[in-house]
């Protein structure tokens, strides 16, 4: 369970107060040792909310490296569109989040509010300028930022694997419902307090399953729906589209990499104790040794299968890596992280080429890292984690079942309406004339 | 008034322990909600000088920002030129803001040093390794290194609008201007306690007028008395000069984005008590969503108005969101956050279509989004913050004054000097070539 | 000496309650002046795992910088295996760091675990979920991985100057025994307490020699056995093989510059009293101003010269004058980090083209700006710091012959066994089809 609002909830006071030694007998003889740990109750609240809007920056941050990633690995002739597919994504997530989102994620919250769109009216929606929420223990809206940040990365990873084929109105309109309703409503049985929490035990620190796999879920399913692009599956081959920018896409990987701090460190919800602190430190670690560990064994593999070693591989290592780790980043050891990673890095090594046999196109691979290697990381909590496998299963599908079910339905509705994709004609010269009037290397680009 | 040391001042010990409940009463039976929010005067010290600390860095950011946002909206033969001056222009506005502008910009921290020069020496300088500045509850050094940014984005403003045809030298020269006196003296006017603040209480958070709009009317002024670039205006026609590189100009966007966390948030000033670092939280949430409102609405417009959605104009949706809230982030509810960030994202949609009309050319939209949202975010804090239209109005129009008398002395000497266009063959060739020697794309672009 | 745990050790809960005013005497009637300084233990343990965690990204970020320098500075037909290379070396860091380079660094620190191998399962290794590190006063987690980012920094130097004609599989199994050993012995000797430490006194807060001319040595060694690349030096003359991509340079630089922020402020190894955070402002404002110096003084050089404000050369001044500062950034004056930052800026643009005349290829100048500076930094310690001009002299020979003469037996092993260039066609041809199978920019890159 995610929200520190819930975790902490009532008791805050209490609980800072009573993990603050000094205030128990500040004036008393403690000991050494005990007073070597003491935070006070204001101090604690500070650490918290800080480690809330570090974190949230360092997220929001992934926008970017998801913008970079996917601009990098399209064609040029689509490049301007996915970047302002990018940002349109996170502003959308941003006001969705906000108007119906976070209440459908975290009800317990919203109690006493106005129902599901209370957050812009409830008492606890925002305190006014100087106030404080001692209640929680930290900053609500500190904590709302960092929530609204993962919302966006959800919408992120369906982009990647749409590329290249779907018009931005439909995109936009998908993006609204996942994130202010599909996305929500996962998020609402686990770190909301609800089903999966409290019947299945079911343990997703920062999100293998409740982001990626979800964002996955609705990739893939898109993906199907959508159908490939244009010539990419011909008299059974399968026909490469390289990306046109690697160094770009190579700065998204290590932007992602380094936003991934905030995204598994900051999930501790706290900072305000040494514990805390401690263990956001051991994520840190953990984190960037399953990322390790996945560049390394793609680099291997392909090496080995290939004679080259591929760099899209080892940047979807790293990712893969992430991923892996984010179910439970605090309680493996870092050689149990390294090995979680480099599983999940040889995942993406072999099942890249396997969603092609099936010719699902997926532009960036975001498949193989973000489902594929979300369903790894959750499962094999209930080997270095608090979970069950039972539990982390019945997570695993009641996400796909839900996430699957929605996305067909509104990707159908799109589909009949306004339709999914362009022209043939338009998709064959790319998007960017078309949809978004800006091509994105006039001086560069190789006239066809 | 932004001045952390006026704001503080001399009670700092004082408004510290007092703000202490546990150092007042550490021993008594204080009760619960009061020992909650307690912080130490030197845990305070702390996590105010972090706070400039992490907002310097993200908007010392900035300046990667606005060179990847410049770099990917000119063309390729003034790309490596544009690099430079972004590089050029941050360094010599901390040699500047060092040697005379702090002094200026804050009269009575200068007090007691030697005149305005004295920053290199005067006893509030730079503390011994190991001291601190107990007396300002905060490190002097992370306030000026925040402040120091602020002044280097001011210059990144004009370099933008004024790309492809200003010669280096003369550039550079401005710059010095602008950084050592110009931006320092308006900045007196308010955040130095000066007249705007003390006659008018004129309200300017974190610098919509003060930086954006200075930066604004010294590009302006700029613009006119350069002229537009060779060929844009010609027979009545506007002639589009589309950018090279949209994924870097995206990238620019993000970092910007990212940096104005640092630049409105630590612009609270503190985070020493649980107050402030909620009040950053509220600043982060209300900051982004402006964003998020401002590239919405971009969208928006440009879909309905073109048919096409201008991924350029999204960008500078979300940069003039970010203006707009910057005069006054804390005091407005989301929702009217949101709103003044759309209207600003409208104004720039409406205003980049106007300067054309008047052929003031403008090559990244600098002047729409910096200037006029800055306007636009000034002005309305006389309804949602603590500020009257009258005072608000006086403080834009004496910035106006000020900085286009100002620029325009400047700009008309280096005309009149060393001039500050290069040759028509020049400009025609390209920039690179003749000012930095360095191509920017030597293996990529494309043979005239 | 850097270590935190040797400089705290087992005298830290100590040390943490005599810096706490509060808690030896909470409730007496301490001078406000006492009083106003007062952090309790368990913040102050909170804050420096902070700092390391801050400082610690930072740094990781700047393998992304390193990695778009090159990628810029490179030419397009060998950029992918660049980046490659610069995701590679980042993660054998990583690996090589835990499995045997930590406990080199640091020999104290491995009593009492299981010798060399021992960080993976010795008692300080890594505490259980929840538990803190009283002893050592921070997070020994949180510093592993400020100190891991370091070891990869080191090898992200050597793979910038030996760029487009080395290939994969020795280039990463060089960096293995760097990491693993080479960088790691280097430490040993100062931060771990060693010979240079307790003998000679000798200084390097950062790494100007530790890190910077500990990879210019390994560099410099390995482009002498390497030789130039093809067509470089022909008959007498140097032809020059320009970079793809300018703009992608600049973003490199100013990662670097903000990662410097970390790599030099969090080596302060401590916030936890007004005086510590105090002083890592004092190095940010110091970091920053000789960076600018670097700058500005490459700008003035290279116009006065060429006739042209050279834009890699202000990108490398900049880094340079960052090299200069990071063996003391504390200690100088802000007037003398100007200096000492010009100084190392005026020393690039003096030393590379002195290496084109020894016939010395270093595509990305990494040997005049880590090296060179490197060496300047670290000397010039004798003036402005705690050190004298012989001990310093002592630790840069000592590196100097412990480097060059470990690389190079290294790098000859991997001559004489499975070689170290591809084949002149493949050199020719560009190492990206060959050695990774990506090409960097199909859709833009010129054909042949």
């Amino acid at each position: 369970m995610k929200s520190a609002i819930l975790k902490t909830g009532a008791v805050a006071v209490t609980a800072l107060l009573a993990s603050s030694p000094a205030f128990a007998a500040p004036a008393a003889d403690a000991a050494a040792e005990v007073a070597a740990d003491a935070v006070s109750g204001g101090t604690a609240y500070i650490f918290n909310t800080l480690l809330f809007l570090i974190g949230g920056f360092l997220v929001m941050w992934m926008a970017a490296g998801f913008a970079m990633l996917e601009a990098g690995l399209v064609r040029a002739k689509n490049t301007s569109t996915q970047c302002l597919k990018n940002i349109g994504l996170y502003s959308i997530a941003g006001l969705m989040f906000w108007i119906i989102g976070y209440n459908i994620a975290y009800p317990g919250f919203a109690e006493g509010s106005s129902g599901l769109f209370g957050m812009a009216g409830t008492a606890y929606g925002m305190q006014g300028v100087g106030e404080a929420d001692l209640e929680t223990g930290y900053s609500v809206a500190s904590d709302w930022f960092f929530q609204m940040v993962f919302c966006a990365t959800t919408a992120s990873i369906v982009s990647g694997t749409l590329a290249e084929r779907i018009k931005i109105v439909p995109f936009f309109i998908f993006v609204t419902v996942l994130t202010g309703v599909i996305y929500p409503v996962v998020v609402s049985w686990e770190w909301g307090g609800g089903y999966l929490d409290s019947a299945w035990g079911f343990s997703d620190f920062a999100g293998s399953t409740l982001v990626h796999s979800t964002g996955g879920w609705a990739a893939l399913v898109g993906a199907i729906i959508l159908g490939a692009r244009l010539g990419r599956y011909t008299d059974g081959k399968v026909n490469v589209f390289p990306g046109t920018n690697i160094p770009l896409a190579t700065l998204g990987t290590f932007i992602l990499w380094l936003g991934w701090f905030g995204f598994n460190g900051a999930s501790q919800l706290a900072m305000g104790t040494v514990g805390d602190v401690s263990d956001v430190s051991k994520i840190f670690v953990n984190t960037n040794m399953a990322a390790c560990g996945g560049v390394v064994i793609a680099i291997i593999l392909t090496q080995l299968r290939y004679k080259k070693a591929d760099v899209t591989m080892a940047m979807n290592g790293a990712l893969a890596g992430l991923v892996s780790i984010t179910a439970e980043p605090l309680a493996p050891t870092v050689g149990q992280s390294i090995l979680i990673g480099m599983i999940g890095g040889a995942i993406v090594v072999f099942t890249v080429p396997l969603l092609d046999k099936f010719k699902i196109d997926d532009v960036v691979g975001a498949i193989p890292v973000h489902l594929f290697a979300g369903i790894w990381g959750t499962l094999i909590v209930a080997w270095t984690g608090d979970a069950t496998f039972m539990g982390q299963l019945v997570g695993v599908l009641l996400t796909a079942v839900w996430v699957s079910v929605a996305s067909a339905i509104v990707w159908f509705i799109l589909k009949a309406t306004m339709g999914l994709r362009p022209s043939a004609e338009i998709e064959t010269a790319g998007l960017d004339v078309h949809e978004t009037g800006v091509e994105a290397y006039p001086d560069l680009a190789r006239q066809a």
